[in-house]
């Protein structure tokens, strides 16, 4: 008799968990409870429905429950929700509308992902605001955009989403506000990049009120205002984006062991303290590569690796999830911005490096050759090994860059070595010295040099 | 008194190293002989003279012949040409015009460069046959252009230069053919590569003739025709890139040892066996970062690097040249292409490895994200250790992602390694698994299953 794998929640994680257990193992049965409807999709994509960019919601979806179920053979349950994890007993406990039944598992993966924060505001269940993190939330915000055609916009929060959502609504011929709490939007990125991108929103015409709390949102029928700080604006659709939190209730009340970051703790293998209980994607903490501590990375490349690793273990071969180096990439309008590592001295320094950092502008392009433009390039290392520890890039083209430099931390390349490194190079494609070797250069002649 | 440091050559190679061990010891009496007019200029930027996407040849030029004599304090002579080398007197000779005098060294680097091959094809001394390897080359074919206006072109060899004449002469509506020896262009690139670079050269209109050994040209004034294997065409320009030979007679004649690629052969920090004689970029080898072995690689950042390096370590920080992957890209029309490493499973056997590949393609963005493309991605490794050994990209976007690739060879990743890299995904700049790690998953699991 064969195993059977459990999983809870049908979106990155989980299903890749699915595939490649099936693959791998087909005889295995793989059962995977999802709450929702939707499963398998691109949840980065969903501000690019809203702007018009992606025709359909379906277009989002990478693989359908049809064809899981038919060409993959695995038991995808839609519209089922796991109430309660028995570890002692390996079991689940499902509830599918009405009906509540146990189902056992050898092996069970918690993918239950992250949800979107909601914070306090007063009138956050007013029609016309939103929070988007599911895709029954983006057909929401798109339905009601088309039905109001909102002249005025306020994004709460200038994170990835935030940004994102700026650009869709200023695309349908919104006023948009931003409002940031902090000093910065992009914090994860450091000042450098969100400085470059400030005045890239600014000039696409997005009003900026950073350090500002608002306290809630008020109208008739639908949002008509927003309020901070004793004072208000017009806001016709109110989009708040102030951060994601991963989903561990009910991880946590089967006392699997929450980590630092609060996310559920995992081995190298997404392996829980229940040792047939693995965790996975938005849910899950992942090692960061440069630090070695837990991190939680809640993005999609870190859950599909991690789901894609846990599915082969479980089907009979070991493989680590890998190491997360926060690498992330946003679009901002005609802008993009990149990081990965650890871009922010004073995490460094709480890691226990010496950082030093530098941060150069250079061209695209061959400085003859037509339509380049320039990029910012940050890098920190540790002035005593010359380690490299992280960096960003921000610019209106070329910052898929930043893939070296993830490389390198991988790696865990020196800024010598780096800047030792064969990139490639024509005119239309890059300067001689590509700007990350540039980078590179200036950084470990600082290090030597102070 | 302080050191001489006499440099044969002003390019790439020379001027790095005279800037950089100025930079370093400003008291050293740096002097370069360089027997052209053009120094420190973009070869590489000459086909976008010529097509016209650079207004002037002087765009090319990076710092200017003024700007290194007082700005930089470099004892720049151009129109000096070094006839021979005294290792033991250490001395060079020196003809400027009429006039030919002694000039002492304490350090020397030869970084004479290479010269466009010229075939014994008939007819390559008529008017409208061109090599093109140097800036007075380049003004003469824009002259010609501008003069003749052609109707029709023959671009003799299908590497770079080649691939890059075609496209600036179809800039100027010339009906252009290219004639290539070999079965493919691009032979470095592997023919996955050329097979697409092909199709896309014959839908811009080229018209290919592979396989094809020209015998020369005739006409009357001007070249008129170009004959191959029994046949003719009409050719009213004619472009002959069929590759460059490192210029080291002098070098030669010196008794400076050649390597077996025919480049001047150097140690890890560019040094002839002469102890006070260097070599660096196009007329010296390099070490191949995969095989360890000597590699000849005339291209411009190897250049750029061992002259930084050379002028380094002459300033008394001994500083290696590094190692080169042979890492490069060219843009045919709309496409791009690009290489790094081993690509060529025969050299890879004969390097002793155990080469294993794939080729998988790719879209550049998320599916569903408009303006995407698709690339395709070779990566070859050893079949044993999972070490990464090469690969190649080619498509219409996103190929600078052959810089994961090479950053990876640095490094001596296996596959494995790279497979779980951290790539940055967001919909408008990639898919969630980056082409790049979905090939090194796919050839992951081919090495491992065979």
């Amino acid at each position: 008799m064969s195993d059977t794998f459990v999983i809870i929640g049908g979106d990155a994680a989980g299903m890749s968990a699915a595939s490649k257990a099936k693959r791998e193992w087909p005889e295995m049965d793989v059962i995977v409870f999802e709450k929702g409807q939707w499963v398998s999709y691109g949840a980065c994509g969903m501000p690019y429905y809203v702007k018009g960019d992606v025709g359909s919601l379906e277009d989002l979806v990478a693989v359908s429950p049809e064809d899981f179920r038919e060409k993959r053979d695995i038991d995808l349950r839609t519209g089922h929700e796991v109430v309660a994890i028995n570890p002692d007993a390996q079991r689940v406990t499902v509830a599918d509308g009405s009906l509540t039944f146990d189902q056992p598992y050898d092996h069970l993966l918690v993918a239950t992902g992250a949800s979107a924060i909601e914070p306090p505001f007063e009138g956050m269940d007013l029609d016309g605001v939103f929070t988007i993190h599911d895709m029954d939330e983006a057909a929401a915000i798109k339905t009601y955009v088309d039905a109001h055609s909102p002249q005025t916009a306020a994004i709460i929060g200038g994170g990835y989403v935030g940004i994102e959502m700026a650009e869709a609504l200023a695309a349908h011929d919104c006023d948009v506000h931003l409002y940031e709490m902090l000093p910065h939007v992009l914090q994860p990125f450091g000042e450098t990049v969100a400085e470059r991108v400030e005045e890239h929103l600014q000039a696409q015409g997005v009003t900026l009120h950073l350090e500002t709390e608002i306290s809630g949102f008020t109208g008739d029928e639908h949002v008509e205002s927003v309020h901070f700080e004793g004072e208000s604006n017009p806001a016709d659709i109110a989009i708040v984006g102030v951060g994601v939190e991963p989903n561990v209730d009910i991880a946590a009340n089967a006392g699997l062991e929450l980590g630092p970051t609060g996310a559920i703790a995992t081995d190298e293998y997404g392996r829980t303290n229940d040792e047939n209980i693995y965790a996975a994607g938005d849910c899950a903490e992942a090692r960061h590569v440069v630090t070695g501590e837990p991190d939680h990375v809640p993005l999609a490349l870190t859950a599909n690796r991690a789901g894609r690793a846990v599915g082969q273990t479980v089907a009979g071969s070991p493989t680590r999830t890998g190491a997360t180096a926060g690498t992330a990439i946003v679009k901002a309008f005609e802008f993009g911005a990149a990081r990965t590592g650890l871009v922010d001295e004073s995490r460094a320094l709480e890691a226990e490096f010496d950082p030093v950092a530098v941060t150069i502008s250079a061209p695209t392009r061959a400085h003859y050759y037509p339509g380049g433009t320039e990029i910012t390039v940050t890098l920190l290392a540790d002035r005593g090994t010359g380690r490299l520890l992280g960096g960003t890039l921000v610019g209106s083209e070329g910052i898929k860059r930043v893939d070296t430099i993830a490389t390198a931390l991988h790696a865990e390349l020196t800024t010598q070595e780096l800047q030792n490194a064969d990139l490639a190079y024509a005119p239309p494609f890059s300067p001689t010295w590509d700007p990350v070797l540039t980078a590179a250069k200036v950084l470990e002649g600082k290090r030597r040099d102070e």
